[in-house]
């Protein structure tokens, strides 16, 4: 069932993406290379995603409430920035000087509740938020993918993330269609009633990372990732949420 | 320098592993047909790491202190596994009925101290520890292979593990050799002062999350992969811990 062998390729010479870009079109026919087959996964980097989406915020231009101004004297950052991170955010999960760690409004836990403030073109007072819907974006992809190439595709929209115990950022998913999110491996207690240590496989975050193997960390251009062989479409498991809920959540 | 395509390989028919193994013979035996290069990465289960360093525990030869039967009756887990929890972590960090999430005494924050309690082969009462020090273990594979076939190669222990916010096991790597574990992409900070959103990341751990996907769960038998393209021995960064240090630690 799993695959022997994969293959992870960046698309190269990916143009600059601006507000309104057709990124579909922009995907398919920078994808020919490569060809795009049944059981493809493409994984496209957040930040095109939110270019496309123009989900550019100018700092300049926002009112920072009282609550933003009283948190960002407390972490050293600017009032406005932190007034984006509360909007963006359901609950503020940690802080100090110089990290804001936050539930975004669609459930990721991540610094910054996403947003991006370096390198994200236009000018230097410009950040870039992530995309409204992630999970509706990669439907839509995979529906215009359908329709121009006929292909059975899994898309995901990674970004890179930090981490509770563990230095460095690895890459996520933050939306996905067309494939499992997760790979359920559940089973029924065995006979001594132990469980199976690993029951629930991160599917989209493992090939997120894989992904961000060959994209690189921004200016290498190479937002687009193809990734070949995984084909998880044998797998008949429901598609589910990655983000843990509230409920599970022991770390609050 | 970030690749533009990689290849993620899991070696075919590797045989069961018993305490005593030579398991760089038996790996090198085996990956004649994919073959080994400079550059490239060998990532190994913990699993079979395990086995050939015999941390098998009989959970019936095992007398829990009051300590632990208290922490098995809280948490509805066997006592003599709660005891060799506490025996192999430096702290627990949360537990509830079923779930017992302990920081190893390497530093990991993983379910059970990584103990793994299924399908790890002899009998019902056996159990699997982590390794003593994968680090060292990755470095003596290297020097093995080293002297066997002379390539620069990558050696990556990973495993299974889950995270605080998100459904799913993702692989880590408990130990690497040969190459940088994180990379380190730190900058001054721009003109605007603001940092870099992707400063450092976590390379092995995301080199362990694509192997993953080929070496399946435990049954396929495909507990050695070999990355082939990725070369991380043209970044000039130092290797790296990746456990997250204590004074670091926001969620405690």
């Amino acid at each position: 069932m799993t695959p022997r062998k994969i293959e992870v390729i960046a698309l190269d010479d990916f143009p600059f993406i601006s507000p309104g870009d057709d990124l579909a079109s922009i995907i398919l026919e920078r994808s020919h290379a490569a060809g795009l087959h049944d059981g493809d996964i493409l994984v496209i980097a957040q930040k095109i995603i939110s270019k496309a989406e123009n989900r550019y915020r100018n700092l300049s231009e926002i009112n920072p409430s009282t609550e933003a101004i009283k948190l960002a004297a407390k972490t050293e950052k600017s009032p406005s920035l932190v007034e984006l991170i509360l909007q963006e955010s359901a609950e503020i999960v940690r802080h100090r000087p110089g990290l804001i760690i936050a539930r975004h409004r669609l459930g990721y836990v991540l610094a910054n509740a996403g947003i991006d403030a370096s390198n994200v073109g236009r000018t230097r007072e410009h950040v870039l938020l992530l995309p409204e819907d992630p999970n509706k974006t990669c439907r839509e992809l995979l529906q215009a993918f359908s329709n121009a190439c006929g292909a059975s595709l899994g898309i995901i929209i990674n970004d890179s993330v930090g981490r509770a115990w563990r230095r460095g950022t690895t890459s996520i998913a933050l939306g996905s269609a067309g494939f499992p999110a997760l790979l359920d491996l559940r089973e029924d207690p065995d006979l001594d009633r132990r469980p199976l240590k690993v029951s629930m496989v991160g599917l989209a975050d493992e090939l997120a990372s894989a992904a961000s193997l060959v994209q690189g960390q921004g200016n290498e251009g190479r937002p687009v990732v193809i990734i070949k062989g995984y084909d998880p479409f044998n797998f008949e498991v429901p598609e589910t949420e990655l983000t843990r809920p509230e409920n599970e959540d022991l770390f609050r």
